[in-house]
């Protein structure tokens, strides 16, 4: 069934009319008409079963019927990921809504050479992947901010597994055997050009920071990213019970 | 340094006129002149330091000085995937190179509904990113296959790890718990729409396949591939020693 995310609150008996993206998505690309259910979420509510009530030039006005889903949350994990070009760092966005990542929050490091983030558009391509994935949030994509800021403003308990290609660290499922399922985490992978001596210095001094290396091989941002959201999913997450 | 595949042979002496994909990049968007060196690999001969000689209008020529890596391969590990959307395609050829697979296996399943593969085009992402990340061999590209013929010729003592969305199967590292190393293995990922029933039933049937989970999520073609490689690496692989 087609999965639609709406700012709306959901309740039984709710009216809510969809924007017209989605309505042109529902009616003229999918070909739903009056009386055809879709699945409505909006990362408080719970998923719930929703009819199709009319279909106007306006647009599609849907009721939501009944729950499908109680709310639930995904671990608490962030993405935080170096500004790269505006092709991989769409499928970046993409895959951490796949991979179940809370947020996505980017950053400037020294060695970051790419155009400002487009923030809206990857907000939407979030949107669409959550929809896909089933998941019952999106995940939130942060303005930019610099590496330094970022980490002067760490919530402290969050614990930042640093994806650390120049040095010797243990591989991500080693170095996250020890730790505690339930925390708070972030993963951060730097730009293609790795970061600088002094940010790598800085980093691997910091108490919450936890070094891993990905492997024998130079990953592109993105391979890394999805590879680094898989492995923790898998050590901590909600990958297994 | 600037890492190029060849075919030719390397050897100490070596004389070699690269093509003309190659000269244009060298010279003309890396800017690279003669006495600049380069490291050349052709996946049996390891990786060698070579020094462009000449840079002319009918291409650059280089000669081999002196091997920097004897040659090495990965684990013996195949993707084989079923035909998706061309762009989908390729993500999931370039990762597979970057995450050392040694083939990619193209197949047709029931619910395949893409275009045929440009073998030639993906053989091109999958040598770029053969360059790029280091590797010392750049993974076959197959042309496809159907999934009956593929399974009817498997070659027995491979393995094949069957990622099942539909059913109860264990999650990846927990299917690969007590496998032993240093065994051969294919990761099998099907089409967006899933294998059928049919195809599931015979699929579970093999004595050969392990069946296993990609987490609570439906992921797309493209994550499947690349979160199951990177387990796999993460488990029987090369990422630890």
């Amino acid at each position: 069934m087609i999965r639609l995310f709406t700012p709306h609150d959901l309740f039984a008996g709710a009216d809510l009319a969809l924007d017209q993206g989605q309505s042109h998505y529902l009616a003229s690309v999918m070909r739903q008409g009056v009386g055809d259910e879709v699945l409505l979420f909006n990362g408080r509510d719970g998923e719930w079963r929703a009819r199709i009530g009319a279909v106007t030039k306006r647009g599609v006005a849907v009721k939501a019927q009944a729950l499908a889903r109680p709310q639930a949350m995904g671990p608490d994990l962030d993405l935080v990921i170096a500004l790269v070009k505006r092709g991989r760092l769409e499928t970046i966005v993409e895959k951490a809504a796949e991979l179940g990542a809370r947020r996505v929050r980017l950053v400037a490091t020294e060695r970051t050479n790419a155009d400002r983030a487009r923030i809206e558009r990857l907000t939407a391509i979030a949107t669409e992947a959550a929809e896909q994935t089933g998941r019952l949030d999106v995940p939130q994509v942060a303005e930019p901010v610099k590496l330094d800021r970022l980490l002067k403003d760490w919530e402290a308990p969050r614990r930042l597994l640093f994806c650390d290609e120049a040095g010797d660290a243990r591989p991500i499922p080693e170095a996250l055997e020890d730790q505690a399922r339930g925390e708070a985490w972030a993963i951060l992978i730097g730009p293609e050009g790795g970061f600088s001596p002094a940010e790598r210095a800085r980093l691997r001094a910091l108490p919450f920071a936890v070094p891993a290396s990905l492997g024998p091989r130079i990953l592109r941002a993105d391979t890394a990213a999805i590879s680094a959201l898989t492995l923790w999913q898998s050590a901590l997450g909600d990958w297994t019970a």
